[in-house]
């Protein structure tokens, strides 16, 4: 029997124009999914390079019930790769038939990895920020920023969105590229406290590789919705236990594991499980309330997982199957067995 | 910048024709590296579909000092898909700059796992059996089988070849296939105490998914060397402790993990690090003797590591390019950078 993979480049996945309807209900129904215990979600594990080479590679393997389809992404997080004229996360997503574990596709998950996870911050917000948010503050200027304007620009009715990142020509490039793609004014700051300010939905998107407070506790107006999701802490470390609601995508995933948010001072026990409102999944399926009052402070971390990976992966493989995009490898051309 | 990646596929693998001797020297390079740690091996992961499909996936990610490449090998593990006629193993290697975290190689690693196991056997037992062993005994007839008797009677002066495994017809069908290979007799035998009297070499590569005695502590002859590695225990569990020596691979990943020889009994604290002899690959490099004595009987419980993978997926990478073997594909024509 002839074992043949599908591959998706990049390019692929650009020429394929994927809806942003189609990817938010693609990553909707994996966090539906997850709300109704239907996946298997092993802790993400981590291949740490950071002695040598200030990097390291996330693994986050998955397994959607509904699609009966596994998934394994491999993601290197190399914050200083703007050196190299490379992304800094680089992705590659596997996916496998559940029941006999057979590959069938390979994926550059590098945009990908941006649209779920903007698709998460947007899916996020819908539930969790006043559905009457006007000023989006936004930090960060790369890879899945792009995604998260974008989606949360189709949700609410902004007025302002503000974006700043650390370095000066990359927020300015980001702004005027972001203008463009959404036909509305994004304003470059040059501080997160002004990006900030007065913001009812504020993204942390950005790459800390030490923990560092952008996001201060008292910059959080009542009302707010705040969701940082580096790999380092970059609000106070009271404010997810003293928000009014503190939200996680996987809770399991958000207590273990090297890298994330709240990873540390959730091994120190300064955050615990009691501080925890929900997992979004059982927001999403009406299990929880999300928003109740318009005054809540709310905190969502979304340390992302291979749920997302797999479900908009599927999307992508279906697509390319469908548009005939993607080149068609044959891993073995006979099955190997002796 | 684009960047490309080599598709190297089972058939690819086959073109190639790698010696007995390159694969061995790329392997025991990996256990060198191990010994003189300089290697990053976080533990094995796994995605378990057992209650679905009784499957699961093995994550093995791993980095090689020496080459500066890293690697994440995702295999699965499905015993009944012979059903299938499929391999009860599917494995794919994703091979990385370790710099930047940029993929440059993807390639079925089925037969490379293999390959990778048989060598680890046979360079465990140029260490820890007798030199002057003279029957092998051996149980198990798919994947790794193949590659343990290649390379074992290629560095022992072997009379006798014992074969068994649980089908008639697959035994049957490998001893012939092994005969013809090796050009000399390969026995299939009925029951693993025939294969395993008086062996001074046992192995035993079945693939049991509930525990089962295939090795009595009471077959064990003085002097011989026992290499069980399923993924369930088929030995008595007293063995690896009242052996004389008692070597794994890594005992960090031994320790953990859900699946493994010795796992459970390592969970339930009857086999501690205490019985531990050596890694093979502080035997390898010279840090402590291998066997030292004719009569000592060692259990070599190799788990398989991520080492082996990349080393010789490195190999298989390199080989590729030198014969223009393999299929270039772009990931990404233009390095994503918004």
């Amino acid at each position: 029997m002839k074992i043949e993979i599908l591959f998706v480049s990049g390019d692929d996945v650009d020429l394929l124009e994927l809806t942003d309807t189609e990817v938010l209900e693609a990553v909707e129904t994996g966090l539906r999914a997850h709300g109704d215990r239907q996946v298997v979600l092993p802790p993400k594990s981590h291949l740490s390079l950071e002695e040598r080479h200030e990097g390291h590679f996330n693994i986050l393997p998955g397994y959607v019930g509904g699609l009966d389809v596994a998934g394994v992404k491999i993601i290197g997080d190399y914050a200083h790769n703007h050196r190299h004229a490379l992304p800094s996360e680089l992705a590659l997503l596997t996916l496998y038939h559940a029941e006999t574990g057979t590959p069938f596709a390979i994926l550059d998950a590098t945009r990908l990895t941006w649209m779920r996870t903007g698709a998460v911050t947007a899916i996020g917000a819908r539930h969790l920020a006043r559905s009457d948010s006007r000023v989006l503050g936004h930090i960060g200027a790369r890879g899945t920023s792009r995604y998260n304007l974008r989606y949360l620009a189709g949700i609410f009715d902004l007025d302002e969105i503000r974006v700043t990142s650390r370095r000066p020509e990359s927020r300015a490039e980001f702004a005027r590229a972001m203008s463009e793609e959404l036909g509305r004014d994004v304003v470059a700051v040059d501080t997160a406290a002004e990006a900030i300010d007065g913001a009812q939905i504020i993204v942390d998107a950005s790459r800390l590789t030490e923990p560092a407070v952008l996001v201060p506790t008292a910059a959080v107006q009542p009302g707010a919705l705040v969701v940082p999701y580096g790999a380092v802490m970059s609000t106070e470390a009271d404010l997810p236990a003293t928000a009014e609601k503190f939200v996680v995508d996987d809770w399991e995933q958000a207590a273990r594991g090297q890298f994330g948010q709240y990873t540390e001072i959730i091994r120190t026990g300064e955050l615990v499980r009691e501080h925890l409102y929900a997992e979004i999944g059982e927001i999403v399926t009406g299990r929880k309330p999300g928003r109740e009052r318009p005054d809540e402070r709310i905190v969502f971390w979304h340390r992302g997982f291979a749920i997302s990976d797999v479900m908009l992966g599927n999307l992508i493989y279906e697509r390319s199957v469908a548009a005939g995009v993607g080149s068609r490898l044959v891993l073995q051309s006979a099955a190997y067995e002796l």
